[in-house]
């Protein structure tokens, strides 16, 4: 394995794998093996199966506690959100996981070092690596030094905002006048739900219900934005 | 909680919680929630998030391990063939989970205690709750007693075999004549991949291409299956 990756590694996270086989897993892609097949090299795949699941968990884990009083649905979209192609890409860039892979001649020559797939892939596997070599404490260690602190920051928490992403969708074609009106209260005083409807120049564009009338709002947006995503 | 299931679980599991609140939130469905909001309960949602994770890690590192030389592909489909709704719901019916949700009164007359959905979230908010409790250990200590034997039984093991699954769909409507071609070789003699091609009564479903005849023949019927579902 690259020493100057090793460095980088224990400098820039405090970490030293003990066996180095698995980080050299993680960091071959399927078409340096088909390209040295002499070698008998392991691809990346395996690992990565192993790695994904390990960062559902520990995403899942600290949205959990993070966020008590939020319901699964939300919980469900903003892990999707962390645990996504666009994503870990990014990560394996940041953390310059991207200059280490070992990838084929024809790879390397279409910009496979670039692309999101092959850079979300290799960013599960290093979290695979360190999970079999190291177990799930020093996974959460890295991750306390790099995912975490984003989302502690809100990096990821827009997905929860469904009248902004509304908005945003609205305005791609220029700017329009979004309104929500309490259309209807239903149900005894002591479990009142609001029905909240939003409309759009004046059209209305969906309705939703809630204990409360920001609760209905956002429902109301979210089937907005769903019915509007399938058109 | 009922004595009833704490016995159950400790005789048949030796399964013994601490804290009883998790327990309580993974068997309580959120109908029963809704038709009692006075008491001001949680339903097993949020708890259900957490342990489809848990599941997913601790089937994906059983099989990683129990399969080293099965690619990921393979891996993926066996997983979602175990972590699913038909095989999670089956698991709390046979574990007699099913007897001990709470559930609303109209869940219940609809039928909600056998409905597949509903015991596939409660066998994963069970999971949940075992881990929140004691840990990702004891979740293993389960599973050792319930779903990794049936794994290392072969009970899901057919997904992997497309060959068997393309003669079971293609004879549901009868006896019918299945045969595998050799159609090509391709590649230089160290790195030489078959293409193969699969008939029904003489007619192509399909191709596939492998480094070896079986594993051309079994990509072949996975893509004759993938047209044939389809169509």
């Amino acid at each position: 394995m690259d020493e100057v990756f090793l460095t980088h590694l224990k400098t820039k996270f405090s970490l030293v794998f003990h066996d180095l086989s698995y980080l050299e897993e993680a960091f071959t892609h399927s078409s340096y093996v088909n390209e040295h097949r002499n070698l008998k090299l392991k691809d990346n795949e395996r690992i990565e199966f192993l790695g994904d699941a390990v960062l559902e968990l520990t995403v899942s884990r600290f949205l959990y506690e993070l966020y008590p009083d939020v319901p699964e649905g939300k919980l469900t979209r903003l892990r999707a959100t962390i645990v996504c192609e666009v994503s870990l890409s990014q990560f394996a860039k940041e953390y310059e996981f991207d200059q280490f892979i070992r990838l084929g001649k024809g790879e390397e020559r279409m910009n496979g070092r670039k692309r999101p797939a092959l850079l979300c892939d290799l960013f599960e596997s290093f979290i695979g690596a360190l999970y079999l070599d190291q177990g799930i404490d020093s996974v959460l260690f890295f991750l306390e030094q790099t995912i975490f602190p984003k989302i502690n920051s809100g990096a990821f928490s827009h997905v929860m905002d469904h009248k902004t992403n509304l908005q945003e969708f609205l305005q791609q074609k220029g700017e329009i006048g979004i309104e929500y009106q309490l259309v209807d209260e239903i149900g005894p005083a002591h479990q009142k739900a609001f029905v909240v409807e939003v409309l759009a120049e004046g059209q209305s564009l969906g309705q939703g219900q809630g204990t409360t009338k920001k609760a209905a709002e956002q429902v109301a947006a979210e089937n907005a934005l769903l019915a509007l995503l399938e058109k």
